[in-house]
């Protein structure tokens, strides 16, 4: 924890000194791309496992036959379904939403927590450390509605762009990924997303972006409250009560929200692992696919030293049980939906 | 909530001296009868106004349409899918496990607050009060994996009987709300529970029973954790964290699961009340159905008096606001699918 919260720190001092929002000429909504043949951004080698693997168990006369009821897909989100390097996109959500929202909240300009955020202060945000970023998380994930908070993340997605590809973050989502949670819906299979990002960020874009209802987005939470407000039901979004879906929460989690054990699980990190643990033990053959960041020039290259998605003991042990490792440099012939 | 407890305590008196498991010939598998028309067991006034709200908001044309995406239905499970009398059948579990259990936990025979429910004492039950339920509730659904909880529940909701209709208890389930699920899901509706009972008790049979699978299935639930036995992965059912359910428990627990406001919502109870105010907060065009059990001969009559259900503010509401409310002993032509 200690070494990652340092990463944490140093990323956040290049994030914050380095980067202007970028502007450019894009202004077209992402159509999502869906080849012809199934997969085909995928190289032969891990396209025909997952290929033979469905043909497998929804051939009924199969001994691996499981049936459509229980054919539960779980994808992690950050660094699976779309990127999470230099910083995760929802903390790059809490600083622009402290920054835009800073002149509505003068309490926030005399917290030394969060000014640092505000004036991309290296200095006063390494000095706020952990508890800054809890600060920052808290201020700009509750003590609003879940209308109010919707709103705001609906706003954010439709318009900030990421640093790198000067894209919308809905645009910058995996290629291959899209088809693969196409051909599985295809098949039967019902796709949920298991993330230690916060379900209500996810459930504002994830049924555009990925064709996920909210229902089917499982992720970490906080606690909330109902009121009526002059007669007007509300949620209001709480600090407290924190779940993080992460590392062993993600199991837990599957159990909680959804109640089967998945049959297939999709991951890049070791906080991936004990749900591909929990999918391997499945009464049913079941398929576990791990990704590893390879590509520094189309994407990211990071498993050890990185902020988010750290990955060391899944890959060790996806090697050794035979899972699916995705070298994404050569195992993805497109990575985004805008490559040509 | 002391009332409440009273009742409990009367209740399970009457329920733990009075009864014998009945025995009788009835083996065969509850088959659920749809019948041609749709909500035939419905009378004429209810049923009239369901199907025309359906036809208006799944009419592209009307102001009132709703996207298939949004058409979200709850429904509370005890006493508006199937009784909740003379107490819950989740406790009628709690008890029958704890007694057929005891030979293996010769410490709950030392244990004042079990004692008097393995006994049937209702001097013992009265002593343990409400620590009592507590302790009965821990140790039926808690320190054990999900899938020996599963296997002890399956065993029980295709054996266990109820004491007055001596069916067994997945064929005493309300049909006319049987077909209101199926009506419904006909016209793109996707359906949830959302209950004060265990999740994990109820999502065992709720799959098989109404065409609801686990993750659609809201329920009461407590902490559990992931370990891996022998390298084999297993969810521990803890009973610390508990969360319950009820109340304002309901539309928060909306929120966290379903991550959508609701267009309809079935209830019977004032601990449905509240996610009836949030239905009723909806964007769209809503409708709540509140069921008051008024027939004491095909069912059970209750309201006000009562351990499970206790129906006061939400009747008064429901009619100032012109809510569904109905009078099951002339609203349904038929109460359980056994019935000729």
């Amino acid at each position: 924890m200690k070494k990652q919260f340092k990463y944490i720190l140093i990323l956040l001092l290049i994030y914050s000194c380095g980067e202007e929002t970028p502007k450019n000429t894009i202004t077209d909504v992402q159509t999502v791309v869906l080849l012809d043949s199934p997969l085909k951004s995928w190289a032969d080698g891990p396209r025909t496992r997952i290929m033979n693997w469905i043909e497998d168990i929804t051939d009924s006369t199969s001994k691996n036959y499981i049936p459509e009821t229980d054919r539960i897909a779980v994808f992690d989100n950050d660094g699976t379904l779309w990127p999470e390097q230099p910083i995760p996109n929802q903390l790059k959500y809490a600083i622009d939403f402290v920054k835009a929202e800073s002149a509505q909240h003068p309490e926030w300009l005399k917290d030394p927590l969060l000014r640092g955020f505000i004036d991309n202060d290296p200095e006063a945000i390494k000095k706020a450390g952990k508890k800054g970023l809890a600060r920052i998380m808290a201020v700009s994930h509750s003590g609003m509605s879940e209308t109010v908070f919707h709103d705001h993340v609906q706003q954010w997605i439709d318009t900030a762009r990421d640093g790198k590809f000067n894209m919308r973050y809905q645009e910058l989502v995996y290629q291959p990924m899209l088809e693969l949670l196409e051909h599985l819906k295809n098949h039967g299979f019902r796709n949920f997303i298991v993330s230690g990002g916060g379900a209500d960020f996810m459930r504002v874009w994830t049924e555009k972006v990925y064709g996920i209802p909210p229902y089917q987005v499982v992720g970490s939470y906080a606690g909330a409250k109902f009121e009526l407000k002059d007669s007007t039901p509300v949620i209001i979004k709480l600090s407290d009560d924190l779940y993080v879906d992460d590392k062993d929460g993600k199991p837990v989690a599957i159990h909680r929200f959804i109640g089967k054990v998945p049959v297939f699980c999709g991951g890049n990190s070791d906080g991936d692992l004990a749900m591909m643990q929990y999918t391997a033990g499945s009464k049913y053959r079941s398929m576990n696919l791990l990704l590893h960041h390879t590509d520094a020039e189309r994407e990211y290259q990071y498993d050890l030293k990185t902020l988010s998605g750290h990955l060391e003991k899944a890959l060790v042990e996806a090697r050794e049980r035979g899972w699916v490792v995705v070298d994404m440099k050569n195992d993805f012939r497109r990575i985004f939906p805008f490559e040509k």
